[in-house]
């Protein structure tokens, strides 16, 4: 009876993994996650492209998201061709087989209370 | 006068209900909630459900919503067919028989100072 | 050159005006607000309608934006036909006659250091 | 294989740049942002209008936006034709030759911790 809601392209911009952290790792790291969803019966296969400031765009990252099943990356764990440098603003292009659903979310943590933010990735058409 | 707005399904993502609080209950209890708006005529049926990293979705999470209604739940208090573990990645599909509006939240309450975040679920075409 | 942007309505779900508050008003009094912007060269009249979880839908407020302007309004302003009680989980229904674009902000200062979210009103069609 | 996504105009609303600011400059300056992302083949002409609450529109605004790559803005940095006045509330229309992605963040240091929102722009047709 489900339906297949989702996209087979995301943009995410407004990236940037900073540098500090306060509290105790992994909970408290500073970071950035992409959230996937793949409501259908197909496993998709997940392409992720880095843009930066003042470099060429580096990639693909690639990614498996199994059908029927979720998945949060972080994105300083994607070090596959090279890791996304700290303290650096960087949009990211997601892309995949089969309609998936992109969420992205940053958490701060330099400072005591963690600054949090989570914004749906903007679909293609 | 009132127009209809609203979509059949929704998908939500980066779900994840915190362990840990701080501060009094039920106001401060980290939570995840769903915020449901039914403008029409026509009383909804919704049904949720859940997916998960690595195992089969659960559901459907049967609820009701009224004509021209709000109504607020909170995953945590979501029980039957089985409660959500805490500190586990979840996503979330939501579809109902008439158009409706859903919006996520999320509270984060394990520091003195909450962290919140809101955004619209992703909707169905 | 500009280019219209806009809806004529849009829906605004999780509402919910916090009673308590911490530091000096009005800028630290908690508050639901409701952004509006009106990129066309005709005033706009604006209608908001509110939704409860049990009651039936209260209104319509009735607000003015001018042609190319902008306005921020407290739901604790609105006060004819009736104020919206605190500590009410409530939705609106935001019309107009010409295209508007309208972003829900919510901040919560009843701990020391204050949360808060935005997200965009979800449009009609 | 990089999919173009993205939309020749954007609509910002709920814009306010504090007055008041804790910890050290530029990191912890009250900011509000515009994140913009190329991913097309030609460079982009963005060009900025400032609206507000009781004066007509100024602009444009007029920045550069590199093929395939990320741009950070802040609203505090733009002054030519003219500065945004602090404490003001203010909407933005955001328009390209090409499509582009916009993500509106803002950062409030006023007090001890930071208080931060990011959403996504609205996008025209």
């Amino acid at each position: 009876m489900t339906k297949i809601i989702g996209r087979t392209s995301w943009a995410i911009v407004g990236g940037n993994i900073a540098l500090d952290q306060s509290g105790p790792e992994p909970d408290f790291t500073s970071r950035d996650s992409l959230s996937m969803l793949n409501l259908g019966a197909e496993d998709a296969q997940v392409e992720i492209t880095i843009f930066y400031v003042d470099r060429e765009p580096v990639g693909p990252y690639k990614l498996a998201l199994a059908a029927r099943r979720v998945r949060e990356v972080r994105f300083n764990d994607l070090i596959d061709p090279e890791a996304i440098p700290l303290c650096t603003h960087y949009a990211a292009l997601v892309e995949a087989n089969v309609p998936i659903v992109v969420l992205f979310s940053r958490v701060d943590t330099r400072q005591a209370e963690n600054a949090r933010t989570a914004s749906m990735a903007f679909p293609g058409e």
